[in-house]
């Protein structure tokens, strides 16, 4: 059923979850000085991004410019009800001023209209307008039943993004483990599937892991590194 | 204190809040068809305007052409963090598909971190764009000092915006009188105040606007103004 890489509790618990991360601050008040602050813990623990408002795209880049740590930002956010028009102007506008990985949200209201096709439109109309930056797309979990998770996570693989993802962390939950394990049945291996909304520990990112998360969105990510530095020290 | 009419419970009790009310549906999981039904409502109970997601402006303009109710929608929304570009042309797209009504958010962060003029900015290139539709500029109070909602209220009326606005319904709390109350001494009649937020009934409704505000933002329209006819049968 959970159909990915680490599957044994020996491999959940070896396996390193800080390259995963995407070190995230989308709350409506962040300042400049948060950004920054940001940018540092993640060059400092090796996250593999930040995911930051679109406002400080070009402040993440200048700070992120030489290091391997990705630069991320939002798409439709978090409410997925801009126009498509709209979506591909922000997302070419973002890639342009430096984002390497664009989160859109799709339009929650026509998927569950049951318009799959404008949606597999608007993904690849802002996969195209992404350009070189990848692109990974928010369902909205809370709002779907698992046969539409499974049908949009098929458009999602299909119209060219690199993931799926479960959620904005704006919505009634998070990433919960069992849709976590619909979309990864769903992508195949094809695309990578993104937890977020509600991971706080180390404990619900292996757990999200082990139900075949291969990216993790996290307002926590410096005390789950903690948890993780402070593993290592026991067992070594 | 409350620097605005009504000013006795009497009047109060008398004035009708029905025709300030912004009918809104703005979750991420709106269809269509919530927008027709929303359109409809407006136009049998004789709302000031619908307030819906930028996706349905055409579908709301179509609905109420040729009716009394406007067409509002959002700008930047819910987290304000949007580029200034980004909210200059969601502002003129949005006015050209037929909005007459655009609630924007302001740029919290900056805001927060003292920077006025930047969203002073922000707010005047946005009323620009907007052209003949209105702007009314949400401050999202939740995360203000009092101070700042008072410098910020004259920033909106110095900028051509029509209404300054509490709250996107998205934060942590709503509308609160003491909040509306303030921004209402700052504008001073200049321009109009738009309590918005967790206003769930015609007590609710009342309270906002003896505390100065002139618009009310709510889901709860319909309840409300049966709340209003049912008062009407008792007194008449």
């Amino acid at each position: 059923m959970f159909g990915s890489t680490p599957t044994t509790a020996v491999d959940i618990l070896m396996s390193n979850p800080i390259p995963l991360i995407d070190h995230t601050l989308l709350s409506p008040q962040t300042t400049e000085g948060d950004v920054a602050t940001l940018c540092e813990q993640a060059v400092e623990y090796g996250f593999a991004s930040v995911c930051v408002p679109p406002l400080y795209v070009p402040l993440a880049a200048a700070a992120l410019y030489g290091s391997e740590v990705a630069v991320g930002t939002v798409v439709g956010f978090p409410c997925g009800y801009a126009t498509l028009r709209h979506k591909v102007l922000e997302a070419r506008e973002l890639a342009a001023a430096g984002a390497n990985e664009l989160d859109m949200v799709i339009s929650i209201g026509q998927a569950v209209d049951g318009k799959i096709e404008a949606v597999a439109e608007e993904i690849s109309q802002v996969v195209l307008a992404a350009d070189q930056a990848r692109v990974k797309v928010i369902l909205e979990c809370c709002y779907l039943s698992s046969e539409l998770m499974t049908q949009l996570t098929h458009q999602v693989a299909r119209c060219g993004a690199a993931y799926v993802k479960t959620s904005t962390g704006f919505g009634p939950h998070g990433a919960r483990l069992d849709d976590v394990a619909t979309l990864a049945t769903a992508a195949a291996g094809r695309i990578g599937v993104k937890a977020a909304g509600g991971i706080r520990d180390l404990a619900t990112c292996e757990l999200m892991m082990a139900a075949g998360a291969t990216r993790i969105g996290t307002s926590s990510g410096v005390d789950i590194a903690g948890e993780w530095a402070r593993r290592g020290e026991r067992i070594g």
